[in-house]
C-alpha cells in the first residue's frame, strides 16, 4: 500500500491525481500546514525536506513530483500515462514536467514563499510585485509554445496534464492575466470536468 | 549525429559530461552568453526559453537537464548510468535530479539571475545576500541525508554524480562554507579526477 503525503492546494495535487487514474493502491495522509505540520519531526522522519508531496514506498519514500508521477507511470504500466516505451517521447514529457518544477513553480512561490531567498520585507514585497509578470511569461510559453493540445502532449492524456492543471490552480491568486491563455484554460476546464479529478479534489478539501 | 547547445560554467554541464560518458555521436555548440547568443533570434529557435542546456535530437529537440540526463541513459543502455530497469531506483535519481533543478540550482541562481523574479535594485542586493546560506542548506541536506557514498546513489556512478559535480562547481562563489561539506568536497575531487570529466571542463574551457 503507497502512502500519500499532501496538503490541500499544493503540487502535491499531481501526483494525488496520478495515483487515482492509475488505480493505485494508496492511501493519502494529509499534512497540515497551518499547524506546520511538514516541519514536526514525525513528518521530517519522513521527508527531510518538510514539504510535500512524498509517497511512501515499501521500499523507502520518493520526493519531488517529477519523479512520483514517472514512478507511478512505471508501476502501473497498464494506465498508460505516459510514453513509457519511447525514451524520445518519455524525455519530452519529462522536459515539461522539470519546468513546470524549476521554473514555473519557482516563479510561482516568489509569492508565498520569498523568505526561502531573503530576509527583507521590502524585498519579499518586491519579489510579490513581479510574481504576476514571471508566472505570467511562464504561462505565455506554456500557451504559445508547449501545450499541443487537447492535452499537453498531443492525443493522449497523461502526467503532464495533471501536473500542468496543478500549478494552472494558481493563476488568479497570482494575478496573471488569464486572457491571454485561453488554451491553458480550455486545458482547465477539460481537466476538471474529469470524474477522478474532481473526486481527488473533494478528497482534499473534505 | 546529436547536438549539445552549451555554455561554459552552466548547468549544461552535466549533459556534456553525461554524453561524453555514454559515448554519444554528438557535438557540442558553444552559445556565448556574453555576447547575448541565448537570447538571438537563431538560438531562440532551438530553444524558446533562452538558457542551455538544449540538446538537438533527429526528432526534435530536448531542453531541462533531468530530461537530457534521462534521455541519454535511456539511448544508451549499455553505458548503465542509471538503474532503468527499476522503476523505485530509477525515481530515487529522478528525485535527486529534480531537487537539484527545482531547489539547489534555483537557490544559487538568486545571486547572479535575480531579475527573474524582482526589478528593484535593493532587493536583488538582499537575495544575493541570503545565497550562502539557501544554497549552504540544500548543500548540508545533500551532505546529511541525499549523497549515500561514494557515488550519491551508493555503489554505482551515475546521472546523478554529472549533475551534482556542475553544481558544486559553485559553492565557492555562492559563499557557501566548505569545511562542513567534507563528503561534496571529496565526491568533486573524485569526479574532477576522472579523465572524461578532465576532457569535458578542458574542451569547454577551450
Amino acid at each position: 500500500m503507497l502512502r500519500l503525503h499532501y496538503s490541500p492546494h499544493t503540487c502535491a495535487l499531481a501526483s494525488h491525481i496520478a495515483l487515482e487514474q492509475a488505480g493505485a493502491a494508496y492511501e493519502a495522509v494529509r499534512v497540515d500546514f497551518a499547524r506546520n505540520e511538514q516541519r514536526a519531526p514525525e513528518y521530517l522522519a519522513v521527508n527531510p525536506k518538510g514539504r510535500v508531496p512524498a509517497l511512501v514506498t515499501e521500499r523507502g519514500v520518493l520526493t519531488e513530483t517529477p519523479a512520483i508521477l514517472a514512478f507511478v507511470c512505471q508501476s502501473h504500466p497498464e494506465a498508460k500515462l505516459a510514453p513509457l516505451d519511447d525514451p524520445f517521447a518519455f524525455a519530452q514529457v519529462q522536459a515539461f514536467n522539470s519546468y513546470l518544477c524549476s521554473t514555473v513553480h519557482v516563479a510561482h512561490a516568489h509569492r508565498m514563499r520569498g523568505y526561502r531567498w531573503v530576509d527583507d520585507p521590502a524585498a519579499i514585497a518586491a519579489m510579490q510585485r513581479k510574481v504576476p509578470q514571471s508566472v505570467g511569461d511562464c504561462f505565455a510559453l506554456i500557451e504559445r509554445e508547449l501545450l499541443r493540445g487537447p492535452w499537453v502532449m498531443g492525443e493522449r492524456y497523461g502526467i503532464c496534464d495533471m501536473y500542468l492543471f496543478t500549478l494552472a490552480q494558481w493563476l488568479e491568486a497570482d494575478g496573471v492575466d488569464l486572457a491571454k491563455l485561453p488554451r491553458v484554460l480550455e486545458h482547465r476546464k477539460r481537466m476538471v470536468a474529469d470524474p477522478v479529478v474532481r473526486r481527488v479534489i473533494a478528497q482534499e478539501l473534505a
